[in-house]
């Protein structure tokens, strides 16, 4: 099916054009005008994809998510059939920071969507979904991780899971180069250390 | 001067009307034109008082900082004279977090001035002077706490400081009704509890 592909491929496009929008210009011009002028398509032909701001902005959002959890998928290949859980979280936790090129574009998009969710009852929605869904991922990973012995049994594996769901936190220490990446990764470290205390299993920070 | 004072007064109300264009009707809407709509004065009257746009998003992002700092002096008065550290961090943590309404206005704004920041030099290095002082203010009570015995000798500060901002991230997990505020006030506890390690000296999580 050629055009399927054809018709997605379009899509991803438009979204990438979505997100340097985002990232260059604001949130303030991400206009269905803007996008069309930034992909190097008319606006009529933009319509043809997305019929509204918000199924652009949500197919962009999912786009994101999509690009982080092959780019997390690729770097967990690395480390073989089994990884550890410290070098799981650790991985997905830096792809969600603002580190690289790839990375602060699918961060920005991120930061936008929570702010359009605010005023937005289905952009909340969806938002809360993707959100709810990643949240489950790494409690998982954590209560496993607990079974297993690699984190104190002692640990609440609701609060951890928020506690590293937080680490996106330094996103705008980062952004406002308030904190070098180097920084970033050695608090993100530092806390992992202390999660999977007296645990030796893991590849620890040399993946970097 | 009642002159002055009317003038600040005038600004204020211009700078909260800017907090519930944000967080009613997003980024995209904040134009001098909405603001003036929302403030329920001319656009030419808000001209009187910012001249750009970027002027006016910068007061309000001054404002709601002034606004924070003036709930954390409030909370903090009723531990005493000299606030027990993890005290000072809890109620400084909490009040960055959209908990209740004040606090809400003032981080989604703070979220939209970091976007903002993303595409404009002038705002990214106000709001960049902005977290280097505040960063600076954790950081020299993480070392005082280190120094007086109730953080452990062998943390490092500067990750330590890095760590408790980055608990900021709990936002969007509040924001998009993914945690309650009672489990981000848990995690919250959770993590100081670690910080503070064998110290007893602490009122902990009572103050709520």
């Amino acid at each position: 099916m050629p055009k399927q592909v054809d018709h997605r491929e379009r899509r991803e496009t438009i979204a990438r054009a979505l997100w340097r929008v985002v990232a260059e210009r604001g949130v303030a011009h991400l206009t269905l005008r803007e996008v069309a002028q930034e992909a190097g398509i008319s606006h009529g032909a933009l319509q043809h994809y997305f019929s509204s701001r918000e199924e652009m902005l949500s197919f962009a959002m999912d786009f994101a998510s999509e690009q982080t959890s092959q780019r997390v998928g690729r770097r967990l290949a690395e480390f073989g059939a089994r990884p550890h859980p410290r070098d799981v979280l650790r991985v997905m936790l830096t792809e969600m920071l603002p580190l690289h090129a790839d990375a602060r574009a699918t961060s920005r998009m991120s930061a936008a969507y929570v702010l359009e969710a605010l005023h937005d009852e289905n952009v909340h929605a969806r938002a809360r979904g993707g959100l709810v869904e990643g949240r489950a991922l790494v409690e998982k990973l954590v209560r496993q991780a607990i079974v297993d012995g690699h984190i104190r049994p002692d640990r609440d594996p609701v609060a951890e899971t928020n506690l590293l769901l937080a680490l996106t936190g330094l996103t705008p220490l980062i952004e406002l180069d308030v904190i070098t990446p180097r920084e970033a990764l050695a608090a993100v470290d530092q806390y992992l250390d202390r999660l999977f205390t007296g645990d030796e299993g893991s590849a620890g920070g040399k993946g970097e």
